[in-house]
C-alpha cells in the first residue's frame, strides 16, 4: 500500500489547490478507498485535452485504489436552459443522454479503468426530489453568499441578468456529493465555487464534508485562451492520429512543456532531463514529438502513434523550405502583383501559362498553404515564401 | 346587473392601487364572473381588523357576483422556515393546517358568503411540483429583478441575509396565481410586488395576467403601527364583544375617520354626513359609538353588540369623573405623601384607617386604576386623581 505521504505526493502533482490539505490526509489515512466524484456535462461529449487534465488525475486516484464517480449532470441537461435566452442548449432527451454517456465512455475509458469506474446520472436522485426538497436545500444558502462567486459577482455587477435557477444549480451540484457520499470532489479552478457549495450542503446533510481538488484549466493550442472547442484551439480525443499529431507540433515550445506538465504521463524526473537537455542544446523538436506520440498512443494505440510520426516525419521533410531560399524583389503594378507574374518574374516556371497549369494542377505554395486561385495577389510590401513543387522556392517581396 | 363604472366605483373604494385598470375594466365588461384570488397564511388564524380590510372587499367582490377564492398557502407553511433562523416557524402539520383552516373560516363567514367561497390550498399543486418544475419557474425571472423587492433590497444593502429559499417564494405564489386562473389578486400594499409576479409567471404559462388589488394597510390602535398581535395594538375579531367594543372606543378621533374609511359598511354619503354633524359640533363619541356597534354586530351578531353597547355606557357612567372635579395641594413629606394620607387629607374620607378599610374593599381609584396597596406613594409634584367610590373625587397635587 502507497503510504499517505506518497499519495499526497501524486495527488498534489498539477493540482492548483486541494481543500482541506489535513482533512484529505486524514481520509487517506483510515486506510478506505476513498469516493472520488468529478461532474460532467452531458451536453458535450466530445472530450478534448483540456477535458483529459481532470481524468488523468482520475485515472491515478484509481491506480491508488480509490472509487472514482464518474457523474453525468443529465438532470439539469433535460431541462435546458428554461430562461430560453440559450437557444443551442435544448433541453435533452433520455435517449440522448444515453447516447452522450456512450460517448463519453468510449472517450474516457481510454483513460480510465471502466471495470473500476462507477458512472453514475444525478437524475437519479433529482427526479426523486419535489418542489419542496428543492426549496429546503435553497434555504440553506444566501444570496450574498452566491453572488460571491465570481461569474455572478461580475455579472449581477455588470447589469447582465442572472436567472434565479441559475443559484439553484450550485446546489444541485452539491447536492449530488451528498447523494454521492463523496469524501473527495475533483473540478477545474472555476468550478472552486461549486465544489465548496458540496461541503456546505454534506455537512447540512450530516456527512462528513468533502474535500477539494482543483487542476489547472488548460490553454489551447494558440497557447492563450482557454482550450474549447468553439475558439478551435483543441486537441479533440476522438480526432485522428495525425491531426492530434499534426496539432500538438504546431503549439509553441513554451506550451509544450505546459502540455508535459499537465497532460504527460512521464514522471517528474524523467521530464526534468528532457528540460536539462533542451537547455544544452537539444532540440526541443524531439521533446514535442515524445510528447506527441505519447498522447496519440493513449488514445488510438502505439500503433497509431508510430504510423502518426512516421507519417509527420515524411510530410515534413517533403514541405521543408531549402535553408538556402533565395530572396527576389518584384515591382508592384497597380499595388500588388498576381501570382502568375510573381511565378515567372521570380524565374520559379518558365511563363505564366506554364504557371497557370502548374497553380491548376495544385503544385504552387504560398506561405506553406496549397493555392489555385490564379486571381491570387501579393500586394505591395508583402514577403511570401512561394514554393512550386517539391524543390523549387523563392521568397518573394513586392516592392 | 351593476355596469362597469358602479362595479369599478365600488372596486375602487378604499383601495390603495389597481393595476391595470383598463384591464380589470375589460374583465369587467366581458361579463362573466372573475376568478378574485387572495392568499392567506395558515399560521396565523388569529384574524384581527387589519385582516378584515382585505375580506371586506372580497365580499364586496362577492356580492358583485365575482368567484371569490381563498387561498391557504399551506405548502409553504408545511415547509416552515427551512434556514432555521426562525424558530417561531416550525413547519405545520397537514392535521394543524385543517385545524387551522377551520379556524379561518369561523371567522372569515362572519363577512364572506361561505355558500359562494372556493376555500384552496396551494399543496394541492405544489405537492405535485417536482424540482424540475421548480427550477423551470425559478427560470423565469432574475435575481436583479428579485432584490429590486423592497425588503430584499433593503436587507441585501444591509448585509442582512437572505436566504436563496426567500426568492423561489413569490415564484410560488406567482404560481398559484396560474394553478387558480386567476382575473385579479388581493392583497397589502406590501404585498404589490408578490402580486405583480403572478401577472409574469401567468403570462409565461400563456394566461392573461390577472389585475392586482392592493388594500391600505390599517394601523393599530395606537395609531401609529400597522395593526399586528405581536404589537399588541389589535382588535381581534373573535375576541369578545364588549373588548372589541371598549377597544374600539378608546381610538383617537382622527384614527376613528380611517377605521371609518377602510371598516365599514356606511355608504360614502352617510359618512360625509357624519363628518359634516361633527365638523358642526356634534359629540365624535356618538360616532365612535356607531361603529363599534357596527363592528360588534359584525362579528358577534346586533344583540351582542346592543349588550356591548349598554354595558360600556353603563361602566362609562360609573367610573366618570365629575366634570367640577376639587383641586387640592397637599405638602409632600420625605419626597411624597402616601395613599393613605393623600385620602385622608385630601378630605376623601375620615381617617387613615377609613381609607385602609376602603383600599382593601376596593373603592379607590388613582387616575381611573382601582389600587389596592397601601404602600402606594403620591410623589411631589405629581398630579393625580383620586376617586373613593363612584361620587367622591379630588384632584390632588403633591407640593
Amino acid at each position: 500500500m502507497t503510504s499517505v505521504d506518497q499519495q499526497m505526493e501524486i495527488i498534489r502533482r498539477g493540482a492548483d489547490e486541494i481543500l482541506i490539505e489535513s482533512e484529505l490526509r486524514e481520509k487517506l489515512a483510515s486506510g478506505r478507498p476513498l469516493r472520488v466524484k468529478a461532474g460532467f456535462d452531458p451536453t458535450a461529449p466530445d472530450l478534448h485535452l483540456g477535458h483529459t487534465v481532470l481524468i488523468n488525475k482520475l485515472r491515478q486516484l484509481q491506480d491508488l485504489g480509490h472509487e472514482i464517480v464518474f457523474l453525468i449532470g443529465d438532470f439539469t441537461g433535460m431541462i435546458g436552459d428554461p430562461s430560453g435566452k440559450n437557444a443551442t442548449r435544448p433541453p435533452l432527451t433520455r435517449d440522448e443522454v444515453a447516447r452522450n454517456a456512450a460517448t463519453y465512455g468510449d472517450q474516457v475509458f481510454r483513460i480510465l479503468d471502466r471495470t473500476r469506474t462507477e458512472v453514475r446520472f444525478n437524475s437519479e436522485w433529482m427526479d426523486r426530489l419535489d418542489a419542496a426538497g428543492l426549496i429546503r436545500l435553497a434555504a440553506t444558502h444566501t444570496v450574498a453568499r452566491m453572488l460571491e462567486r465570481d461569474d455572478f459577482s461580475r455579472r449581477y455587477r455588470g447589469n447582465q441578468s442572472i436567472a434565479i435557477h441559475e443559484f439553484l444549480y450550485p446546489l444541485v451540484q452539491g447536492y449530488d456529493s451528498v447523494a454521492l457520499n463523496a469524501d473527495l470532489e475533483l473540478g477545474g479552478t472555476d468550478q472552486k465555487f461549486n465544489l465548496l457549495m458540496g461541503r456546505e450542503v454534506q455537512k447540512h446533510f450530516g456527512q462528513p464534508p468533502q474535500c477539494i481538488l482543483t487542476m489547472p484549466l488548460l490553454e489551447g493550442t494558440d497557447g492563450v485562451n482557454k482550450m474549447s472547442k468553439s475558439l478551435g484551439n483543441y486537441v479533440g480525443i476522438n480526432e485522428p492520429p495525425g491531426e492530434i499529431f499534426g496539432k500538438l507540433m504546431s503549439i509553441s515550445d513554451e506550451l509544450m512543456w505546459r502540455y508535459i506538465a499537465l497532460l504527460s504521463f512521464a514522471s517528474p524526473r524523467e521530464i526534468a532531463q528532457k528540460r536539462q537537455a533542451v537547455a544544452r542544446g537539444a532540440n526541443p523538436r524531439d521533446v514535442k514529438v515524445a510528447l506527441a506520440r505519447e498522447l496519440v498512443a493513449r488514445f488510438h494505440g502505439s500503433t497509431a502513434a508510430a504510423a502518426a510520426l512516421a507519417d509527420f516525419e515524411a510530410r515534413f521533410r517533403r514541405d521543408e523550405i531549402p535553408a538556402d531560399l533565395p530572396e527576389v524583389s518584384l515591382a508592384a503594378r497597380g499595388g500588388g502583383l498576381s501570382i502568375l507574374q510573381v511565378l515567372k518574374q521570380a524565374g520559379l516556371c518558365a511563363s505564366t501559362s506554364d504557371a497557370q497549369r502548374l497553380l491548376e494542377q495544385g503544385g504552387v505554395r504560398v506561405n506553406g498553404e496549397r493555392v489555385s486561385d490564379r486571381s491570387l495577389k501579393l500586394n505591395r510590401g508583402e514577403r511570401a515564401v512561394v514554393q512550386v513543387g517539391r524543390r523549387r522556392a523563392a521568397g518573394v517581396t513586392i516592392t
